[in-house]
């Protein structure tokens, strides 16, 4: 990504008050792992769970828009202290307006990372998008912003980590750190 | 890929009816996850599993035909809405053609995805045959379509999108998410 | 690997009658999958397996020699009718010795897959001896045969093929699949 | 790295009696595998293991600090014969001061392996670091080695030869294999 076009990411992250994400391929890296009885494990990254943490502790909260239903996600969301779970969700669109509804939000305030062509609708309304380089072309393309980890492998930290600085606050989440 | 290549190959994929797929290797990764009992996951690719659904609402039928027999795998086609399920099948020559037999279809009609030399037979035969970059060579070579990801990350929905295109169906398909 | 390294090993690998394999890092990817009570997974793969039925289907001995035990291996070389199952050796050196007596096979006659130092001692006695990339350095410098695919990606398929071409033996392994 | 950084990283190393672990992106690649009931599965590497062992063996002792609380890390510790096992540690600077305490060592004498910003107390305060190239970007840049393997693939193991070489000790260690 060239320095213009991560300027412009920069100065639409700046407003995000609400971040969503998609599961399968960006909280995950897109993996369906099945046993017998359906979908058995799925696999987080754990960078990614401190950046949610630093989102929230910065006033940005974090949400999950998924198209599948699954307890693991429950439980994972329950880890990273996300009560903005929505699941089983076709139409995301839907969810979307009736989220930033109950939340009093603007489109301009969130965000969302997704990575199939089913986030296309809530990507193309939101202020701030962004997407793994292993996403689906069409979802590729429109990204406001493109990470360098796949999903599943840290890329969700990135994101995380780009909103901070873009809001002055990236210095002020690493210091506890730098003492 | 050069471009007379990939327009030979959207040529043969104008005409598919019935995209076969093996499993391991191609809708998964060719990793055998084995507990004490033998397999104990499969790892599928989400990515996939839209363009199969996509295939099927365009009017292309899905089959698996796997050597390998999984209680896995039947769990994983209910999902994808796949009935046309032929498992612990050696001879894939044979599972193919009582297949087109009993779809009343012609070979050119049909297309199969393969990573391994069991496949061949199936994919000299059909009209229209991808695979994998990690595939053997044997098959690499005799694909009519290499994708770029490959198997369980992703490659199945190439060809998807592949077949989409080659029939004139990839913008209606995507146009319910750009709205 | 140049030509000429390549047809060392080919010469080597043509007397080969038994092939030896290491388990973590080269018939898996050296991932040690645990849950709270050990290890709980291996991840095989599904190229690697059909070349082992086609080294014995050649007049190939295949065995194991692993120094870790586990019920997970002995599962899988069931299913890939290896009886020559040696666990738990962490003198892999007398396991080989013991093995070849039982055998009457002379070390020229063997070949070895391994990459850990723990492998060396068998990988310099025998006359062909491959490993992986992904090996630690002191082992795969010392290799005759270096494969392309990492451990549990298909790069024990890789020896079997450089086996079976090597003795003459790889159109024949191919010809029932090119009918 | 350039020669210059490696030399000054094997000076730090030759002191180190005490090498401390993080898990999560270190001895595992990151990936949390969730069942329904939480953290399921965590994947170490084998060639770790043994660098673990061989470390041990030339008088280096080595622990684990862990943020979070497993009790797989629990079982992969045992298997190691690690007994200094901190997990649960949120403030891992006082955990590592308690450490060194305990065994009157001085920072100095202590080397220490992490992947995040949670692992930068510690990092700064040790004589020598080290992390892994897919670490976060804050602490790969403050590392004294970086390894070439990603964590869980053989990252470990990198570290112990390191310190092993720094201490004169690698030939040693890799003797009873070349017989």
């Amino acid at each position: 990504m060239d320095t213009r076009a991560e300027q412009l990411a920069m100065e639409r992250a700046q407003k995000v008050r609400l971040m969503m994400f998609d599961v399968d391929g960006v909280l995950t890296d897109g993996g369906l792992r099945y046993g017998a009885h359906g979908e058995a494990i799925k696999t987080f990254h754990v960078l990614d769970g401190h950046g949610i943490k630093l989102l929230q502790q910065f006033n940005v909260k974090a949400a999950i828009i998924s198209a599948r239903d699954s307890d693991i996600v429950r439980r994972r969301a329950t880890d990273l202290g996300i009560n903005l779970l929505h699941q089983g969700v076709h139409d995301k669109r839907a969810a979307f307006e009736q989220l930033i509804g109950d939340l009093d939000l603007d489109p301009v305030q969130c965000g969302y990372m997704g990575d199939d062509v089913i986030d296309l609708p809530v990507m193309m309304r939101v202020g701030f998008c962004a997407s793994v380089p292993n996403a689906h072309p069409e979802v590729r393309t429109r990204a406001h912003l493109l990470t360098h980890a796949h999903g599943g492998h840290g890329a969700v930290r990135e994101v995380c980590d780009f909103i901070l600085r873009a809001q002055g606050n990236y210095e002020a989440a690493l210091a506890p750190y730098l003492t």
